[in-house]
């Protein structure tokens, strides 16, 4: 899959004097992917290929529908050709068991989210906040030499974005600082949601005694979806926003921000 | 409503001692906003507060309901009290006039908005792409030396970023350079969406012979949203993705990313 992550195009580089000259560069592939749950459409995202199964299972966890492995009965690519009828590997129907409760069709989830979208669906302010399965996380210590090496474990691990400079990173880690898991997607709840995806997948959640590094901010969104995970530690490369901080407090997750140069601040 | 934007926050600062300091951080404030349509709720985006009516403004050109500023009626705040019984300010009912058409019930928008996410609210892949009301636009030039200054220009007027480090920015300039608007939130199809509302209240649409400047990377939304408001030429501070590429070359716009140190890539 990994060739569908980049993708070759012509670019004209113009220097500081003026001069510009055409070369190959690579751009981080963004394309649609529309999430079918039981056959039905749910929900349209922008993001970056490969991984789609991690993708769509840790989604399905972000919105409530799924928090255990054997809730899923089967993935797979369905329809979804392209002009010259090939497969475009862009729709995914993901059937659950049968004893798991689709969303409510009340809810009228015809959602398209961007790359950079997160948690869509929910017409009512009240209706944002979701409650996890798996109860408030213990707050969990941390090692502080531990944490300030995640974000050089997590850069240098990141394949897609040296070569293209455009994507966001996710990575899972022990409390011993061990990776578990690292994603990447031009969106940042992409990435995210495709840590979970691997965790549900892999029969691990709920996440406790884990830290989850990302490589940008820290926004709601992203707690939330920790939350659901059940991680106890988040720790961003830059800001939070004050939503996030709270929700943070409220659910027990220690948040840590500006994680760099081997200093860090702790937020909640 | 500029003590609003920022909220103070107690944080531990570990140093590469680990010895932590409590000290007042500033956060960039991030709060969610439900948009009404002649009273009905039609969606829910996670912004920073500040400029609203911008915002609903730009999110309804960006959505295709809005072209021209006398299609607005009126905008207000109204119901939305917090436990306390005071005003949120976070719920805004946007009257169009009689003549404009409502977006199309049978879409079902009911969508929540991440501080992240641009474009939401429809099914199908085939929707994900908007036609402008403004017919594309004919590609414009643009002079260099104008171009490489805009993301300073942009960076020196950000008041927010400064104390915050956490906010993306979205500036509108002339073809000569000069700064018509600039708008500031946690999300940066927001600060794009501010643009833009604020230009169609001020009767500029369609924005022809401008140029946007933004201070991350480049979307498919952001491109979209740019083509929706007839914007000729858009600037990055860091990379566009393949999606925003392939969709600026289709509208005629041109687009620039890496716009930094005196050089910048011409990606279409």
């Amino acid at each position: 899959m990994s060739g569908r992550r980049t993708k070759r195009t012509r670019v004209t580089r113009v220097d500081a004097d003026g001069v510009g000259r055409t070369r190959e560069d690579v751009l981080a592939v963004e394309e649609p992917l529309e999430i079918r749950i039981n056959t039905k459409p749910f929900s349209v995202t922008m993001r970056t290929p490969g991984d789609d199964f991690d993708l769509v299972a840790g989604f399905l966890v972000s919105e409530g529908v799924l928090w255990s492995a054997d809730q899923l009965a089967a993935m797979r690519y369905c329809a979804g050709d392209d002009e010259a009828g090939q497969q475009t590997f862009n729709v995914i129907d993901a059937q659950l068991s049968a004893d798991t409760a689709p969303p409510d069709p009340s809810l009228d989830r015809h959602v398209y989210t961007s790359s950079s979208c997160g948690i869509c669906g929910t017409a009512s302010i009240d209706a944002v906040r979701k409650s996890t399965h798996f109860g408030d996380v213990e707050s969990e210590g941390y090692d502080r030499a531990v944490v300030v090496r995640l974000p050089d474990s997590l850069r240098d691990r990141q394949k897609v974005f040296d070569s293209t400079g455009g994507v966001h990173a996710a990575g899972l880690f022990t409390a011993e600082g061990e990776m578990l898991c690292l994603r990447e997607d031009v969106g940042r709840h992409n990435a995210v949601d495709k840590v979970v995806g691997w965790a549900l997948r892999e029969g691990r959640l709920p996440l406790r005694g884990t830290m989850l590094q990302v490589s940008g901010r820290m926004s709601f969104e992203l707690v939330q979806k920790a939350d659901m995970a059940g991680i106890p530690v988040l720790s961003a490369v830059s800001a939070p926003s004050s939503l996030a901080v709270e929700h943070a407090v409220a659910a027990g997750i220690s948040l840590i921000g500006f994680n760099r140069d081997g200093q860090f601040n702790v937020y909640a």
